[in-house]
């Protein structure tokens, strides 16, 4: 599944060509992306918050500060903002 | 020559491993990176901005807004905050 599909009006394509892709993600509080798989990628926290993430049937919450840079190999997810804040995260995918 | 070095305090590199590169750039108002080589990246704007920058004695002003991300191939090029606010941009290297 595609986070661009199933994030829906969370989710905005900056930026497509053939060797990434970049979106951006507005997360209000309690909103999810929806389950969905990315290639490597790079996460960067504009703001900071806190994430619930279902990999595999197993759930991991983890709190990120703004400006944090998280690198992913292949994955397939779904992410919850569990927090109280609104999240935004820029998503690029390598491709 | 590598933006982790000429731009000394202004950038901070999140993340490095074999595949990207990701560093983060704070410039205040007048600002310069110095002269500065790339390969492929991606820039995403935290902040909006004025921008110039020189690429073989070539100078070009623009403006950015927040959230905009712009994709580069190598290119070798100082980069001056040209304009009145603090700008904070993210770029997104490839390897």
């Amino acid at each position: 599944q595609d986070m661009a599909t199933t994030a829906g009006k969370n989710v905005k394509v900056l930026l497509d060509n053939e060797k990434v892709r970049v979106l951006e993600l507005n997360m209000p509080p309690g909103a999810s992306t929806g389950l969905h798989s990315h290639g490597d990628n790079v996460v960067y926290f504009v703001t900071g918050g806190t994430a619930t993430q279902v990999t595999n049937g197993e759930s991991k919450t983890m709190t990120r500060k703004p400006g944090e840079a998280i690198w992913s190999g292949p994955v397939t997810h779904d992410t919850t903002n569990s927090g109280k804040t609104a999240v935004k995260t820029v998503v690029i995918e390598l491709k």
